[in-house]
């Protein structure tokens, strides 16, 4: 498949997580959104990200679209350990979850961080670029916390966070919280569950290529690519 | 089906309309969200509407979440007209004017319209309720003239919004052109495709509850319940 996405954008690394799940090969391919492209703007007009093509079918716009994309099309490469569960209430937890970190916790932390901490730095003053707000930082700093106590509360009563077995719910969360982390931003003493259920995640092969993305003009916190931190 | 709402949110009505189309019998629960009542938030922590329960079984919570299990439940009600296609790609796509509606102009437009002009004036001001904000109306006005050129674009180039039958893609846009209709701020004049498209839609009879609802404090417009308007 081909992958239009930003590296620090959380729905772009969930489609990355996956797809390398699914041991699909993938080529990557670098969008600047805010040049607004002719040729992206042709195909999708919200500039949303990611956009995937299989093969010469596409695009599939928007990281729940490629998901269950991949899932009913290639779901069964992995019999035994679907990402997506089969009982329907279970399903719904699943998508409930995702939808929660892709577009909840998307808005409320990973989006101003990464917007105001890395986007703004490279994109240029007319396009929006400029300083960071601290009062945007300031604000996802506090809803982060909340966050990571929902987070402790799903990762302390059930081992995965839709279930006794990882599904694209775990993926999400962690794509979410991995650019935060890249930041330093991540409240990690908040809840000792949440760190232990993260860092079973980040040893998965499919978290490698994540762990060495790095953004232009801003370094990743110490931490970051440790898988004990 | 047990259906907790708010009639002017239009993911709510988009459920609604779903659930009507599969003629599925469905109690609706008036849900006041900005309360916070303690019975909700315990099921529901990011007080998500609609959220629906099957049986004794549930919650789904999101209109994602119940399309698809109503899809994947009851779906083969409709043989032959299903509402999602059985195609991917053509899955994809509607998945994808599904978002656009309920999240994208969601966001852009029926939001700020039913918060500024419904809601807040039923919400006490301690929770949030008050005076309209003449700025937010009016980038909403400008982001809907956008919206509907996109609309009219798509209706001209298809019988239907995702192809040549009607598929969960109209129900999202019709719900979410109904809420921002009832205070009789569709620019209709922007494009007459849109029209006749928002009109076979209107009168279908899963569109029939919607057209009487009334806002507690809020008038709709003269037209809107009209068929022939």
């Amino acid at each position: 498949m081909i992958l239009h996405h930003h590296p620090f954008l959380a729905p772009c690394r969930f489609v990355r997580l996956l797809l390398a799940e699914h041991a699909i090969d993938t080529e990557l391919v670098l969008e600047p959104f805010w040049e607004e492209r002719p040729a992206f703007v042709a195909v999708n007009p919200g500039l949303t990200l990611p956009m995937a093509f299989d093969g010469d079918r596409g695009p599939l716009i928007g990281a729940g679209v490629v998901m269950e994309y991949v899932d009913e099309r290639y779901g069964e490469l992995r019999a035994g350990s679907r990402l997506m569960p089969s009982d329907p209430f279970h399903r719904a937890e699943v998508r409930r979850l995702v939808d929660w970190f892709l577009v909840k916790f998307e808005d409320e932390v990973a989006s101003p961080f990464v917007t105001e901490r890395i986007l703004k730095v490279e994109i240029p003053s007319r396009r929006g670029g400029g300083a960071p707000d601290s009062t945007l930082l300031r604000s996802a700093r506090q809803n982060a916390l909340g966050h990571m106590h929902y987070l402790g509360a799903l990762t302390t009563a059930r081992p995965w966070l839709a279930g006794d077995a990882l599904t694209f719910a775990d993926l999400a969360a962690a794509a979410a919280l991995s650019v935060v982390d890249y930041l330093g931003e991540t409240p990690w003493d908040a809840d000792p569950a949440v760190k232990a259920w993260y860092q079973t995640i980040k040893s998965r092969p499919a978290f490698r290529a994540l762990l060495s993305d790095k953004a232009r003009l801003v370094a990743p916190a110490r931490h970051y690519a440790d898988l004990d931190f």
